[in-house]
């Protein structure tokens, strides 16, 4: 990235050598990615981030009909986007966050063009039966969207097996920078862009490639692809997340939500049932830690989370744990030492169950 | 910018110490971006770049009529996006490519919603009236967005004075890296967003804050705020781009298109009358110069130029020549030397009239 950004950055849609080497940057980065997600390169749309993938793969759908059906679980980035373009359907989850398939099936109409359902779910984790709806939405000749901005990187993902027509990715999830994301489009399909004005990355994202960035995307894509990285990582991360779930479980007012196996390795969600999570969060900051509140995508909205609502438990007090590549047992000791000290602070301080925040 | 990605780039949006870090980094960017073009911090919503915040603009206009007003000659990006939200009235240029403000009134309807005029063109360099636009526009209640694309960096923009309520800006095009950009919106302002999901961009754009790339726009704002650089660079593109028009006159084949005195000044475009311009893009390539024939946003289409087609000059056989901060006299000296000798060398080649590409 820093050779890339001091060269100055040609265009890749230009045909003069400084554009033909940022082309050439461009599509090893393209290739890095597509096999990271087992993607045909061609079938890599590079795009600003998850957000920006997901509303192209929504408004794109929704040229073909005007209901799209999204499970309860899904990230307000797909429920917003669907909801723009004409009817939505929720489907709802079970208290683990699962989806039904049936129930995902039951919610298809005449006019819905498509079936949104995240590889792993945001805020708890757990891993929905994205195989088992493309499955049934492909006989009923439905698009099927699924967004694995938390997946992506820290599971195996086979996009051209699992057969899925749309898949949204975000790079700094994976250790990419910011600003870098991949919407992967099944072979075949076409959809109206959601930028326009421009021929780049196929006609099917307008505006200058962020060379430099994707740069980033790519080389964080080779890194896992690198002897079994994402395999080893993965093995590491869900003994940290495991160690999270066993260090608290007995701790008073301290609940795991999401499913405890089936899910990405690297998230689990912990209730906090009688202290506000803001507080706590400020808490382990002084103790070196920085977690989230499962809440929202931003810490500028405090409203209940949307996802623990679906499933059934207490929607306004949940940290979000999640460990990266460079985590270690030392930083699951330090949570699991910092937390019950927290806790325990904020309850002396008489900021438990009767503080509203 | 290397800073930010060595430590990993917190989450503006998080409490812990990493997103703060992040949050202050990002707001000191936007206080720079907001100097540099006149504009308040809180009305500066960064983007990945100019076609994203032009399709903001133009789909967030929408929510308020069902028609837009656009000149000939403004960037595909906006004339897209335009046409995507509804009717379009299409308002045409005189020979150098200048809107008459009495033009874009006539075409303003009822159910108008807004009106697009950009500030500086992105082919041949004329800078439209926008001040004048803004003004009859206000009167009638009737949004003007103008792309500045091409124009911020390279001359004083004022937003806040010139009283427009949207302008779209492009970070590379004014020494930032790709993938950065940003909308300006008119203080009071409220627009549906086009990225939903998050509450970045007080809310106006969703998505993770490209932080590193966005530290890097910041920096480059500050570069052209120190010590009148955007003056200066402003009288060296202009004497450069002269010496350019100066020494193609008499050239056989070569006409000037454009405004040659009122236009951005690091911009003007040739006509070949005789000779396929990609043949002269490549020619002049093995000679050093980068260059860009201004038929399109990407080297991928070869369509007509809609600009020089509205213009009523040749569409097809257009040379855009562009000066940048680096750029230096032995520079100019040597594109006026190599391209008469590849004019020459094509047209000796029988690569003259009676090819067609």
């Amino acid at each position: 990235m820093v050779r890339v950004l001091e060269t100055g950055g040609g265009d890749p849609g230009r045909i003069h050598a400084e554009g033909m080497a940022a082309r050439v940057a461009l599509e090893e980065a393209r290739d890095s990615v597509a096999s990271l997600l087992g993607a045909r390169s061609r079938g890599v749309v590079f795009t600003s981030g998850a957000t920006e993938a997901i509303a192209a793969a929504t408004w794109g759908a929704s040229e073909r009909g005007g209901h799209q059906v999204v499970s309860a679980v899904e990230h307000s980035a797909v429920r917003e986007a669907a909801a723009r373009s004409g009817a939505v359907s929720i489907v709802a989850v079970d208290r683990l966050g699962h989806v039904d398939p049936d129930d995902v099936i039951a919610a298809i109409r005449p006019d819905t063009c498509a079936v949104h359902v995240q590889w792993g779910n945001h805020e708890v984790g757990t891993v929905q039966p994205v195989a088992e709806v493309v499955a049934a939405c492909r006989e009923r000749g439905v698009l099927v969207h699924t967004d694995a901005a938390q997946a992506a990187g820290h599971v195996p993902i086979a996009f051209d097996d699992i057969g899925a027509d749309l898949c949204s990715v975000s790079g700094h999830k994976f250790g990419a920078p910011q600003g870098t994301g991949a919407l992967l489009v099944r072979r075949g399909l076409r959809l109206r862009p959601l930028l326009m004005g421009g021929d780049q990355e196929r006609a099917r994202r307008a505006g200058m490639e962020n060379v430099p960035a994707l740069v980033g995307l790519g080389a964080a894509a080779d890194a896992l692809r690198a002897a079994d990285s994402l395999e080893v990582e993965a093995v590491t991360a869900r003994r940290l997340t495991d160690r999270v779930l066993a260090g608290v479980t007995g701790l008073d007012g301290v609940v795991a939500y999401g499913d405890p196996t089936n899910r990405v390795p690297h998230i689990v969600c912990l209730g906090v049932l009688d202290v506000e999570p803001q507080a706590v969060l400020l808490g382990l900051d002084r103790a070196g830690i920085a977690a989230h509140s499962g809440s929202a995508c931003s810490s500028e909205a405090l409203e209940p989370s949307p996802v623990l609502e679906a499933m059934g438990v207490d929607a306004q007090r949940s940290l979000r744990i999640s460990v990266g590549w460079s985590t270690t047992d030392a930083d699951i000791d330090a949570f699991l030492s910092a937390l019950p000290a927290v806790l325990d602070d904020l309850r002396r301080l008489g900021r438990g169950p009767t503080v509203v925040l």
